[in-house]
């Protein structure tokens, strides 16, 4: 039989409690073959949740959807050799079809730059043409793409606060860290509290006319009027959002009973349990609840609560309980004869167990504004954890034990590589035998995050002044070290 | 430059009219790895009608969405090697990744069952968890299953003829023609009236036990109640719709001007183009026109109808107007100064070329009638040209006949294997050299394309009396034959 409740604590062996999480919720089952798995209906309904918000907000910004193969031959993914270099070790090479070998390999895609943009020189031809908005955007000027980047960037954001209560700091990648071959990248960085690690929550980048001049996407300048006909490279943004989403939702809510889902990406977001019965109630006595249990249904669905019954026969209540904790459902409502008598339900929260009756005259108010009330709640206390887990260090001595206490670190910094790879080399710390597998991984040196948009104003960076933390040079802006997943 | 019209007669060489309708609408462009195109937004917005439609309708059925790896291992793949094997010479196997090779190849999934099915085994333990509804449906018993086919064979004619306007037969095949490994196949069969050719347009499948006894998905028989625990093998149905639908809509509908879009799936349902203005013209004249267009935009667009005029400065209305038309735009509305002074617009409905004013006072009812006029008409004419094209056969001497003279052939039938290869055998015909390439591949044999729902009730088979058509035999029900793709 399978395992139906989480074995370890999230303090205790993170790893573990991740996996048991996602596997014994029902959000997702490993697969036989590495890094593939089955995304079960629990978690593929938060990745639609994600999807129809992202989707109604890019069609307002003119974006549309097209297909694009899966499939790229061998020369025309290598045709951009610098660009492809990072992800070749990975390329996954069709060689065969059937029994048959075909005469040239055909690529998995691993990115789409080198699939799209060899069409994208084709349909553009004028700047009548542009925005080409695509998943990947072509614009006319680099001021049109900076807006761009960053309303994108704004909307990641929404998503993980808004949709995942989950906060994350917004600012711009260091040049070590941005996309190969752009011109910038801006992100949003998530922050895990339990094991004291970042991980990048998503990414916007400019990619600047580099690529338009690889493949040769470009049209007549506009303002050119005197006839002659001068060409000019468009420019291009690349974003992109992953179900990564929603394993750092899962690994900053959930707690050891299991998943936590925040109201408003949760596919059930209310269960009802019949409770107070025995095979000794009296048939009356279980006939109102469940009539009871009917009104409530309805009632609910008519406020547009995503809400279903619990009447299984074969279970307690408290298997149930533990049952719908493990899948995360925010609101549990539990009604027995008692309750029917007093004209109440009582309602437990999943994220706090608080537990409070519900009149019945008063459940289409109360119980959207408890959802409400969960959800904001839930992102307040994420907020808090993570601004209290970020430092702002002014000496080096401080800022490896700052790290090591399960902190990112906020410094003045130069903005220079070679301090970047310094940085990283000397907050390493080597891992000792006796310390549990969970624990070695944060033995890696810390990595720029991002450059704040939103910078300290305590102490200010004073240009000519301030010193970056690390090597003592010139500070230019404050910037985000951690170690990361 | 890319060729902007289209250069050849739907009627004498469909082949590359249907080539150059795709590409040149902007629906689609060829790929350079055989089997690969990529989806423009004009087509790819017709199937995300199609999904939005679809996906409505059967979550109302209690299905849910999952998602399974497009990976399979080599071991899980061959596991039932009876139903892997029509797929087998098709299968793309992945041998390396990187410049390494796998220790064991990996294949691009062909078909879900394999994949699918091992988990359903594991998530399936009682009759509680049935249906279990993921794309791949199981049951209880055999009439749940039964039910289900036709709902959804029922969705699927909605697809085709109330979204698409095209017309189809629903039915249900021969042994010959089912899925393999299944209990039975419904379908529904279109007809290309150009080339007097079949198409296959859906099927939806009643799987039988089979599948579960090969994967084990078995249930304790709730019927049970002595204790004793008795085991039994749940019922499956499969079913699924690819983007043939947008093909054949595209033959269906296109003419010699290119694509024609039936306004329910079209992104884009009415272009509006300023007319009558010259260089010449005098400014005021030109301002009125613009600020005509503007208010027609803006009170089509509140009543919900998809519009945007085309105001583009370098080309010449009649530029639009085939521009437009190549791309199936279902109405055009025409306003010039003297249109303004009227009151009116004119308007010219792509599918009929009609052309008639429209006062402006009256827009907002009478565009989104005529839209539904095309639609409801373009439906019709299909629908009146497929029944003319289905002829009632009962002597033999006529059948080749009838098809040549591109046809499909409904025939009382004995329903047997043998008989069903002898017509195919009897009514191919050799491709003499100087037919047209198009013309050679009607000369294949017919195929049983369905056995209708809905039978002929002039003449009736009297059963024991009628005889099959082909062979003599006693026959059982009218079969639907016919060449097809």
């Amino acid at each position: 039989m399978s395992k139906t409740g989480i074995e370890v604590q999230k303090e205790k062996d993170f790893s573990t409690w991740y996996q048991q999480v996602l596997t014994r919720s029902d959000m997702l089952e490993y697969y036989d073959i590495s890094g593939c798995y089955v995304i079960r209906p629990l978690a593929y309904n938060i990745w639609q949740e994600i999807e129809k918000f992202f989707d109604a907000e890019i069609k307002k910004l003119g974006v549309e959807d097209a297909y694009f193969p899966m499939f790229v031959s061998q020369r025309v993914l290598e045709k951009e050799k610098a660009h492809i270099e990072g992800f070749a070790p990975e390329v996954a090479w069709v060689t065969k079809a059937g029994s048959s070998n075909l005469e040239e390999p055909i690529a998995i895609r691993p990115t789409s730059e080198t699939v799209m943009y060899p069409y994208f020189a084709k349909w553009i031809r004028s700047h009548r043409d542009l925005p080409l908005k695509l998943n990947q955007w072509s614009h006319l000027t680099k001021e049109e793409a900076d807006v761009e980047v960053r309303d994108i960037l704004e909307l990641y954001r929404q998503v993980y606060e808004d949709l995942l209560a989950v906060p994350v700091i917004k600012g711009v990648k260091s040049e070590k860290e941005k996309f190969a071959g752009g011109l910038y990248t801006t992100t949003i960085e998530g922050f895990i509290p339990t094991t004291g690690r970042g991980i990048q929550a998503a990414t916007s980048h400019c990619l600047g006319q580099n690529f338009a001049k690889m493949f040769d996407i470009v049209i007549e300048d506009p303002s050119v009027t005197d006839g002659t006909a001068k060409k000019i490279h468009v420019w291009q943004n690349s974003w992109g959002l992953t179900t990564r989403t929603i394993g750092v939702m899962v690994m900053t809510h959930g707690d050891n009973k299991g998943l936590v889902l925040p109201p408003r990406v949760a596919n059930l977001q209310v269960v009802v349990i019949p409770c107070g019965l025995t095979a000794k109630s009296k048939e009356e006595d279980r006939k109102k609840v469940e009539d009871k249990i009917q009104e409530v249904l309805t009632e609910l669905k008519s406020v547009g609560v995503k809400v279903k019954a619990d009447l299984r026969d074969n279970y307690t209540p408290a298997y149930k309980y533990n049952h719908w904790e493990l899948r995360g459902i925010p609101l549990r409502l539990e009604i027995g004869p008692r309750d029917v008598s007093s004209n109440q339900v009582m309602g437990i929260r999943r994220d706090t167990f608080e537990k409070k009756p519900i009149p019945l005259s008063e459940l289409t108010t109360r119980v959207p504004e408890l959802l409400n009330t969960i959800q904001r709640e839930m992102f307040e206390r994420a907020k808090k954890t993570y601004d209290e887990h970020v430092k702002i260090v002014l000496k080096w001595d401080d800022f490896v034990p700052m790290l090591d206490a399960k902190n990112f670190v906020l410094i003045p910094w130069c903005e220079t590589e070679q301090c970047e790879d310094q940085i990283k080399e000397n907050s390493a710390r080597k891992a000792t035998q006796d310390e549990p597998e969970d624990e070695r991984a944060p033995s890696m040196g810390a990595k720029s995050l991002c450059i704040p948009f939103d910078q300290p104003k305590n102490p200010p960076i004073v240009v000519g002044e301030t010193k970056c933390v690390a090597c003592g040079s010139d500070a230019k802006r404050y910037c985000l070290f951690g170690r990361s997943y």
